[in-house]
């Protein structure tokens, strides 16, 4: 199970992005910043999306210090409005949220502790909260171009981890190792909550996020836009150590916490492999095991050198 | 900072399990299954530990259908009884806990889920608690010896992690990766609560703990117990992957959350290094950092396939 795609050119309208089984023929081609197909059925008249159709994907509200200062820091989203909490200790973190918030033009606000725990979706927001623009989603072919750099894609496809909390830290650690487009599907995944949101670090902000209707559909579409997909699966023979992931654009597929994943869809992987254990527990934890691969990508990639993009 | 320190045979009794700065001479040699360093203060009249001093280690309360299944599995530690909520639905591993506590003869009680709830120290315990005997920490130059299939010590010395999930989370993934002995300080540092073990799911059973006095003398020791210490640093140019991690025995040494190594530890290591970065996060989350590490110390040594112990 570890046939390598032939490369292909991206496409500009595909399965993946499809919002059912019809024919992809009868479907425009995608454009650009639209949101990728079920949300179609529901964008306005200009095509822009309508809020509770972005929303979908999350990332309107960002609690925690750190979270909020990424996403001041990135830029890329309009942030409404911050909240602090009154009567908090000094510190940098906060001066530098209320800096970098003074040079964007957002509007501070500070409220009674207990108003903003009220707002708060998260255990600890630290005293602060953020309202921003929803995540857009963006098509699939935008993941799997190389970036500027001529780096090939490096895609994470999250096939059904239902706790914001391992989806978070996975999407953290996925962006330290060099990812840069997730993949996630429209059902039962959990969304960028303001838990996923806060345990991601920041790390929203810095990726692209695809949502697609169904994850087995997406890997025929990311085989066909040359990008080769990944399984992890514990139980299986094949080392992930063994394969080539240093070259070309790759895709890790990851499961569920506790089925893994599903047999279609690890039927649509290229390749399934595992990461050999060495204890007594069965198993890693979803979002552990996911960075441990993501780095393992990074290290034959930089092991490769610099190569032309895949 | 690359140094690989001589072979050297195991000492009896070493600076890293004494209690203080005193000279090393004026304390007894260290016997097996005997507490460590500071415990020694507060054992009772036949050198046998008080409850108190075990208990500074922690792992006497473990909740979570995971972690408690893991404990009767494990069956090194006595536990006293088993706490099950009424009226859960039904689950496999709710009978399989019931089936082992039979065979152990650990009483199994029914209360009502107010009670558990109440006795639980954990946010979910997920209807199951039980109540074991706190673990034993282990003279250092226990963890130093190879196990029986020869292979080499695997040690992690978490240098001051202060979060009980962040030290459970590491402790699960570095079981997984084949670390054998863990390193503890006394102070500034999170304990085996209920919240590490539950989220350790299990580890803390299969890994041996020493408790030191301080981490520094504890490095010193394990260089002349012939173990190779390695610290992580975010900001070191040396990258973890061009470093021999595959041959002879070796300690992984992660600092704290906030502060990374502290001076001192950062000195008495024999190297330092980084898991290199590709993204825009300023840095990983500490127990995904270490994950990561000890995986590569695994893989490494798979790669060096059987040699004899260093």
């Amino acid at each position: 199970m570890t046939r390598r795609p032939p490369r292909a050119a991206p496409r500009r309208a595909g399965k993946g992005d499809a919002p059912g089984r019809g024919d992809p023929r009868q479907r425009p081609a995608v454009r650009r910043a639209q949101p990728v197909d079920g949300l179609r059925g529901r964008t306005g008249s200009r095509g822009r999306p309508r809020p509770e159709a972005l929303s979908e994907l999350g990332g309107d509200q960002v609690e925690g210090r750190r979270a909020v200062l990424e996403l001041l820091t990135v830029g890329r989203r309009a942030v409404r409005r911050v909240l602090l909490a009154e009567d908090q200790d000094p510190s940098p973190q906060l001066d530098r949220i209320e800096e970098l918030a003074g040079r964007l033009r957002v509007p501070v606000e500070t409220v009674p502790r207990a108003r903003l725990d009220a707002k708060a979706r998260t255990e600890s927001p630290q005293g602060v909260v953020a309202l921003a623009r929803p995540l857009d989603p963006v098509p699939l072919e935008e993941l799997c171009r190389p970036d500027r750099a001529g780096t090939p894609a490096f895609l994470l496809v999250a096939a059904g981890i239902t706790d914001p909390r391992n989806l978070g830290a996975l999407l953290r650690s996925a962006e330290c190792a060099g990812v840069r487009g997730v993949v996630l599907p429209r059902h039962r995944s959990a969304r960028l909550s303001p838990t996923g949101a806060k345990t991601a670090a920041g790390a929203i902000g810095h990726l692209s996020f695809a949502v697609v209707g169904g994850v087995p559909a997406a890997l025929s579409d990311l085989r066909d836009l040359g990008v080769w997909s990944i399984g992890l699966a514990g139980e299986s023979a094949q080392s992930l150590y063994e394969l080539p992931l240093g070259e070309g654009p790759v895709a890790l597929v990851v499961g569920s916490e506790e089925k893994g994943l599903a047999p279609l869809v690890r039927k649509r992987c290229d390749a399934i492999a595992a990461i050999p254990q060495h204890g007594a527990l069965p198993s890693l934890n979803v979002g552990v095991a996911g960075a441990v691969a993501c780095f393992e990508v990074a290290r034959q990639r930089s092991a490769a050198g610099s190569r032309p993009p895949g």
